[in-house]
C-alpha cells in the first residue's frame, strides 16, 4: 500500500472497498426497513462476536479482515442518521457534510497556522463572520473560533467573560479575586457547573435562576438571586441564557435578561448550541430576539444544522478578548517573522494547542445548500415537530409533560399503559410511570426499531423526550414512533 | 441526493467523484514530484482564486462546483503526508487510519454514551488498557480518556491532580485551596501554561525548572526550587516531566524526578504526547525508563504513531479518579436505569458533553500493523533522524544546535550561508544567522519544495527543528532537504 513504490493500484483497490462498504452503510440508514441499531451488551463486546473479536495483537491482521472489521464496526454500530433515531439533538448524515468530512480526513492537517492550514483559516474566517452577521452584531469585528464541542464553547465564554473583568486572572489565578458568581437557568445545559469545576470557581458559585413552567428563565428570579449574592459580598459577572434548552427546548427572554445584565454591568452570554439554528429561518429566527445584545454566543452546527460531529464555534462580539485571554506566543509555532500576515496564526487563541478542522464540512454544506438550503432544513425540522405535538394531543393513552406549543422540536411527552389509565395520579401511580418509560426505552433498544431518549426531571417521573435535527425524518416516521411505543409498552403490567 | 427517495444513484456518483478526488490527491502526495504546497498569502485567498471564491451566499451552488470546491481546497493547502514535509510533529497519512476516519464520520456518533456508541467506548477501552500495560502499570485498573489533543490532555492531568489532592476545589473553587505550585521543565511545552490560565491557578505558579545544554530536566534545580516554594509558604502538588521535548526531543529522567516526587508526596505527570510512540520500540523504550513511576501520562498517537488527527490520550494510573472529578450526573445523558451496566457511559470522565470519536482510526491501525508495525515505524523514523544528524556533522555549512546524537527525531541545525561562514561569531553575526533562517523558510514556502519548522529559542538566534514522523520520508528525502535549504540559502547576502 501506499507510500510503498507502486501501491497505488493496491491501495486504490483497498479504499475502493471501504467506500463500498461505507455506501452500502449509507444505504441502509437511509432505506427505513433497516434497523436503527443491532444491540449487544458490552459483555457480549468484550467477548467478541461471530468474526468480530476487538482484541489487539503483536502480529499484523490481514486486509480482508480489516474490511471486515469494518463492516462490523458499522453493524453493531447506531445508525445516527437513520429516520427514526431521534435520540439525541445531533443526528442525520448529510451527504454533502460527510464529503467534507472525508476530506478534511485526507487533508490531515491542524489549525494552529496559516503555515499550514492556508484554506480552513480564511474558511474560518469567514464562517464566523457569517454567523456574527447572522446574530446581528453590528461591529464587523468578528471574533470566535471553533472548539471542540458546546460545553468547550461554553467554557470559552466564562473564561473570556472572568479575563475581561479580572485579566490578572491569566498571571495570577483566582487568589487574585473575589468571590465571583455566575447564573444561568436551572433548566440550562451542564457544561456551566462543568466550566465552573474547570475553571476553579467551584460549581456552589454558579447561582441556578428558577424557571417557569415552560422552562424559560424568571427574570425577577434572576435580579433577586444577582442582589442576594451582592449582599453577601459576592460578585456577579456572567449570566447565561439558554436557546433551545436540552431537554425543553425552551428559549430564555433575551432582551428582559439583557437589560438586567446591562444594569448590573454583567457579561451576557447566549448558550444557542442547539437553538442556534433558527437564526437561519425568517420564520422561527424572532425566538432568538434579543441575541444580538450578547456578548458571546455558542452555536454548534452540528445540532440544528445537521453538519456531521463535531462543530462549535464559540463568537466573542468584542475583538481581541479571546487572543488576549489565552495566547502565550510560543515561539516554535508562532514566529513572528513569517513571511506572511502572522494575524492569520489564530492558534493562539485557543486553549488548545492542536485543533481539529471542524470547518470545512461546514463550509462545503453552506456551499451546496446556500443559506436558504439550510432555512428549509430547519423549518421542515420545527414542522415535524408541530406535527407530532398536535398528534399527541390527540392520543388518550400518551401525555404531554407541558402543554405549550413546542419552541424548538423538542417535544415531551409520557405513554400511559392501558394499566396506568384511569388511576389516581398518586406518589405510586408516578413510580410505576417512571418504570415503565425506562422499561419502554429498553425493549426499544433491544428491537432497534426507533430510539427516542428519556429522562426524569426534577418531580417529574421518567418522560421521553423527542428531538428532531434530521431533515431525513418524515411525517411517517413520526407516526411509527407513537405506534412502536405503543406496541413496546401496552401490555406492561407493574 | 439521499435521504431523498431514489437518491442513491445520484449519492453514489457524487461520492465516487469526492473518492477520486481524494484518491488523486493521494497519489500526488506520495509521488515525489509534486509540491509540498502552493503557496498564496491570506488575502490573495480572501479575494478569491480562478474558479475558487470562499464566500458564502444565499444561493446554493451546482454540485459541479461542489466537486471543483474540494478538487481547490486541497490544492491550495499542505500535503502534510508528504514524504518532504517536517513542519510539524504530526505527518503522514496513513491509507488505514484515513480509512477508518473516513468510516467513523460515515458512522457520525458521539462518544458520551454505550448507548450510541457501543463498540467504540469498547475499543476504548481495550486501546487504554492496552497503552497502561505499555507504560508499565501493573495494577490492571486502565483509566483514561481520548482527549481533543495533547494540551487538553496536559489540563487533565492537572486538573485530575489538583483534585487528588483538593476535593473541595471542584465545589468551592480555588479560593478554598493554599497557593498552589506546580513545575516543569523551561523546556517543556506551553500547555502547563495554558492549563493553569484555564483552571485559575495562574502562569506564576507555573515554576520553569532549568534544564541542561541538552534540554534535559536538572533534577536538583527541582528539588531547590520546591524548597524555595515550600518556604514561601506555596503548596508544591504537581510536576510535569517530558518525554520528547517539543524542539529538541530530550527525554528527562524520570526514575529520578520519580524519586523527589515521591519524597515531597508530588502527583507525577509524564507528557509522553510525543514521546510516547518510543515505548512501542524495544529499541528506544528504555529512554522512557521510570514513566511506569508516574500518576498520570499524555501520549498522543497522532504523532509518532502516524495515526490521523486527531487522537490523544490522557492516561491515569488511579482508577475513578476522573470520574469523580468531573462528572455531573446529568440525568438526561446517564440515566442509572438503562437495561445495560451504565459503567460504560463513560461521558460523564470528561470536561466536554459530546465527544468526538477518535479511537476508530487508533484501533483500526493496531489491528492492522499489530504493535510489532507500529514498532518498525517508529525505528524507521529514528534512524532516518541519526541519518541526518551523521551527515549534518559532515557537513561545513551546516552546524547542530546541540551536539549530542538525537533521542528522537528532532535534529536542530543552522544553515550557515558563504557570506557568514569563518566570520567571528558575534552579535551582529547572530542577528545575520536569524535572518538567514527567516529568509530560507520564506522561500522554502514560496518554492513549495519541502517544509522545516524554525524557531529561536532563549539566546539562540533562529535554526532550523527537523522532526521525522513520517514513515513515507526516506533518506533520499532526507538528503533533498539539505541540498534544498543549500540552494535556497547559499546566495542570501545581509
Amino acid at each position: 500500500m501506499l507510500p510503498a513504490r507502486n501501491g497505488g493500484r493496491y491501495t486504490e483497490d483497498f479504499l475502493l472497498e471501504v467506500f463500498n462498504i461505507l455506501f452500502g452503510y449509507i444505504q441502509k440508514t437511509f432505506t427505513g426497513k433497516s434497523k436503527v441499531l443491532d444491540f449487544h451488551h458490552p459483555h457480549q463486546l468484550l467477548e467478541g462476536l461471530e468474526g468480530f473479536n476487538l482484541d489487539l495483537s503483536d502480529q499484523p491482521e490481514p486486509l480482508e479482515q480489516i474490511l471486515v472489521d469494518c463492516r462490523d464496526a458499522l453493524k453493531y454500530g447506531v445508525k445516527t442518521g437513520h429516520p427514526r433515531y431521534f435520540n439525541q439533538l445531533s443526528s442525520g448524515l448529510d451527504m454533502i457534510g460527510l464529503a467534507g468530512e472525508w476530506l478534511t480526513a485526507t487533508a490531515n492537517t491542524n489549525m494552529f497556522t496559516f503555515e499550514i492550514a492556508p484554506v480552513f483559516i480564511i474558511m474560518e474566517e469567514l464562517i464566523i463572520k457569517k454567523m456574527h452577521e447572522l446574530i446581528g452584531w453590528r461591529e464587523g469585528q468578528a471574533d470566535g473560533i471553533f472548539s471542540p464541542g458546546g460545553t468547550i464553547s461554553n467554557l470559552y465564554s466564562v473564561l473570556v467573560a472572568r479575563y475581561k473583568f479580572f485579566p490578572t486572572v491569566k498571571t495570577k489565578g483566582m487568589a487574585a479575586l473575589p468571590r465571583i458568581v455566575l447564573f444561568t437557568s436551572e433548566n440550562s445545559h451542564y457544561s456551566f457547573e462543568k466550566a465552573s469545576a474547570v475553571l476553579g470557581i467551584g460549581i456552589e458559585n454558579v447561582v441556578p435562576v428558577a424557571c417557569d413552567d415552560r422552562g424559560k428563565m424568571i427574570v425577577s428570579d434572576l435580579e433577586e438571586k444577582i442582589l442576594k449574592e451582592k449582599e453577601q459580598g459576592h460578585v456577579p459577572f456572567y449570566v447565561s441564557a439558554t436557546a433551545g434548552t436540552t431537554v425543553y427546548g425552551a428559549f430564555d427572554p433575551f432582551s428582559e435578561i439583557a437589560d438586567i445584565c446591562e444594569k448590573y454591568g454583567l457579561w451576557l452570554h447566549v448558550d444557542a448550541a442547539w437553538g442556534g439554528g433558527l437564526l437561519l429561518s425568517k420564520k422561527h429566527r424572532f425566538k432568538l430576539n434579543g441575541i444580538e445584545r450578547a456578548n458571546s454566543v455558542t452555536w454548534n452546527p452540528h445540532k440544528m444544522m445537521g453538519v456531521p460531529l463535531q462543530c462549535s464555534a464559540i463568537l466573542i462580539r468584542e475583538k481581541g478578548l479571546l487572543q488576549a485571554c489565552n495566547q502565550l506566543c510560543a515561539k516554535y509555532l508562532f514566529q513572528p517573522d513569517k513571511q506572511y500576515d502572522v494575524t492569520y496564526d489564530t492558534g493562539d487563541k485557543t486553549i488548545q494547542c492542536g485543533r481539529h478542522v471542524d470547518i470545512f464540512k461546514l463550509w462545503l454544506m453552506w456551499k451546496a445548500k446556500g443559506t436558504s438550503g439550510f432555512e428549509l432544513q430547519v423549518n421542515k425540522c420545527l414542522e415535524n415537530a408541530e406535527y407530532l405535538y398536535k398528534k399527541l394531543k390527540t392520543r388518550d393513552n400518551f401525555e404531554l409533560v407541558f402543554p405549550d406549543e413546542p419552541e424548538h422540536t423538542n417535544v415531551c411527552f409520557w405513554y400511559i399503559p392501558p394499566c396506568l389509565q384511569g388511576m389516581p395520579k398518586d406518589r405510586e401511580w408516578n413510580v410505576k410511570l417512571h418504570k415503565v418509560t425506562a422499561k419502554i426505552k429498553a425493549r426499544m433498544m433491544e428491537e432497534g426499531t426507533v430510539m427516542v431518549s428519556y429522562l426524569p426531571l426534577k418531580e417529574k417521573p421518567n418522560f421521553f423526550r423527542m428531538v428532531i435535527s434530521n431533515p431525513a425524518a418524515n411525517k411517517t416516521d413520526i407516526d411509527f414512533v407513537l405506534e412502536e411505543i405503543e406496541r413496546l409498552g401496552h401490555d406492561l403490567k407493574l
